[in-house]
């Protein structure tokens, strides 16, 4: 019996652990002073009362024989993948219901959809990046190659002709950078892909955070149908990180090899996967109701107002600095040329804030510093006038 | 681009869609006749009242600052953990908490599990089968081997030295046989395991309808941490096919190749798996309370009611079956030899009942027939007695 050798090849992260166990040591030593961490990935304030409402109505339903639900649909139920199609209706993009695939968060899919493609295929990821990207198609054994997203292309990476890629990971608004890409240069990416006959795996997971001009789908943009398959999730847009429950758009139009990519991922799903909670699948219907949609929004306005603040500190401080604006996430580059493990220690000493070391998601992330927008507005405030104090 | 070509090795289904439409066509013909349907897959009784409440409080949690609850552990709450470990020492087998993995189905890790695997392993099973374990392998590239379940062994497939394998999954009691293994027999799947350097993937979803002396889990006899994996799921168990929670127990002792398995998977799912629903896992955590207990066990009586019923008809009509007691499933021979197809039309026609052919399983279903306990009890005693006047 043998093992997948390829987990062997995964490096240890240490990113997190590392973090914790500085701020550990300066806290045991420091007992008297209270720590803010601006590191947080997980968001903070609670359901929106529609969803908790709507959830309880169906774990009820589940207790009366009448209208007990027992094994869901594996592409999900009509009623929320109808929800789903009338939500990207609301910003103009027409994605029909039968194209939507229902999931238990948007990490699940981005790890399983390479079930379908071949392991000779070639990933292209962007650098810095979201670690489940590389260890999930290391895992398969594929080759992976990295498009540097830097202070020179604005931390939107763009597509090298020179690169041959079959698989494209792009996520806007970028977790870690906050970047978010206009429908220009999506459309460099598009073109790209069809030139090298790839599928883009869009995730799209921070949408509901974009205010400005920009493509809040990749399907916004002209071509994507051929060559796209989009990833997004209501961990950010809802508050679902412990709720679990996310969705995956393939057009029809997408085939590959004289294959429906749609039809192929069917057939995995209905393989391996059962689909989501009924409750659950409820709840989630409920955040694109009217009263769901303005309850939520406010929730995602509250992160937003922290992260302008945030980038407003930056911007103060003369600190180079991207996201903020479309995005929970700030990525900063470390102020006199310091790295990020040396600028975290100096932040957490001398203003007692913790943020997550660039370096920890990937090389291109040497010398930069992720802060995110899920803490309490509060403890925001504190910690810009804090780090404006330790900078200045 | 590449796809993955082994899905052009996957066999079309063609037996639930069969059903139905030979189902349709006589209804058509014959609209003024009631059909019953005793090949039903999913429960019909509605959740405990326990269960349901439990969700309800764990919604409104989620609804409030100070009790919300974001990302849950990749590996399952410890209140869970906890219950689980619990309810297995409950029939005496000793499993820890920190051997145990919550999932949104067994279906989920029953599929994903094969990600740890090389890709080389060669796959036993018994034959005829639940199709995810062949289908999910298929996918992978891998070979099967199949080790037939007829009326000479009690319907119970047994290890045959001459052959090997690397993975082995058994089911017990057996979806779609009804047989139960002893611990006698599971001694020599264990010992010819050791012999093979294999895993065995032991299914005991059906464990709960147990109530002869036969182990309840493959933990239960002697051997098994050092090459047992064992998937379990709450769907029938607690009528949990819409609520979706699982849970899969890989003991600390099991390694291969010099890995632990524990370690492997636990990378696996941090990777691809984001942890399931906070209100489903307080969910499942009421179905071990002592009234979630006392209320489930009520559903499954009512099917075992309704199991033994079916059994019985069968014993009065000298039909060959296995199953019925120890399980939810009633697998029969075909009397006069009939083929699978053609009881199947028999029935329909002449009772008005649909049940499931035996030979949508695997080749060694070929004049058998499943029969399941999940209906009603009033259209169960119903299609009995048609089936009594039909056969004799």
């Amino acid at each position: 019996m043998k093992i997948n050798e390829n987990f062997d090849e995964l490096a240890e992260s240490y990113l997190f652990a590392e973090v914790a166990r500085r701020t550990k040591i300066f806290a045991d030593a420091h007992p008297e002073v209270r720590i803010i961490k601006m590191g947080i990935g997980d968001v903070t304030l609670p359901l929106a009362p529609a969803v908790s409402d709507a959830m309880k109505k169906a774990a009820d339903e589940m207790a009366v024989k009448e209208t007990f639900k027992g094994y869901p649909e594996y592409e999900g139920y009509e009623f929320l993948r109808n929800a789903i199609s009338g939500y990207y209706g609301s910003f103009g993009v027409s994605v029909s219901s039968d194209e939507i695939f229902v999931n238990d968060g948007a990490k699940s899919d981005c790890g399983n959809i390479g079930d379908i493609f071949s392991t000779d295929c070639t990933v292209l990821v962007t650098d810095p990046v979201y670690p489940v990207y590389v260890d999930t198609n290391i895992m398969a054994g594929r080759k992976i190659v990295y498009a540097p997203s830097t202070a020179e292309n604005g931390f939107c990476a763009m597509p090298d002709d020179n690169v041959h890629a079959d698989i494209i990971y792009l996520c806007s608004p970028n977790n870690p950078t906050g970047a978010a890409y206009t429908a220009d240069q999506l459309k460099k990416w598009i073109e790209y892909a069809i030139n090298n006959d790839a599928v883009i795996l869009y995730d799209a997971a921070y949408e509901a955070f974009i205010s400005d001009d920009l493509p809040r789908s990749i399907f916004a943009v002209e071509g994507a149908r051929k060559c796209a398959i989009e990833l997004c999730s209501l961990s950010k847009t809802a508050g679902f990180t412990g709720v679990r429950c996310g969705y995956t758009v393939i057009p029809k139009e997408l085939t590959f090899d004289g294959h429906s990519i749609k039809d192929l991922w069917y057939r995995r799903q209905s393989s391996k996967f059962n689909g989501v909670s009924y409750p659950v699948q409820r709840a989630a219907e409920a955040v694109f109701s009217p009263e769901g949609q303005k309850q939520t929004r406010e929730n995602i306005m509250y992160y937003k107002r922290n992260a302008e603040l945030i980038a407003k500190t930056m911007e103060k401080l003369g600190i180079t600095y991207t996201g903020g604006r479309n995005s929970p996430y700030i990525w900063i580059t470390c102020p006199d040329g310091m790295g990020s493990w040396e600028f975290f220690d100096y932040l957490l000493e001398k203003a007692n804030v913790v943020a997550t070391p660039g370096e920890g998601f990937g090389k291109c992330g040497k010398g930069c510093m992720r802060f995110t927008s899920f803490a309490d507005h509060s403890s925001t405030v504190e910690a810009m006038e804090r780090i404006e104090k330790a900078v200045n």
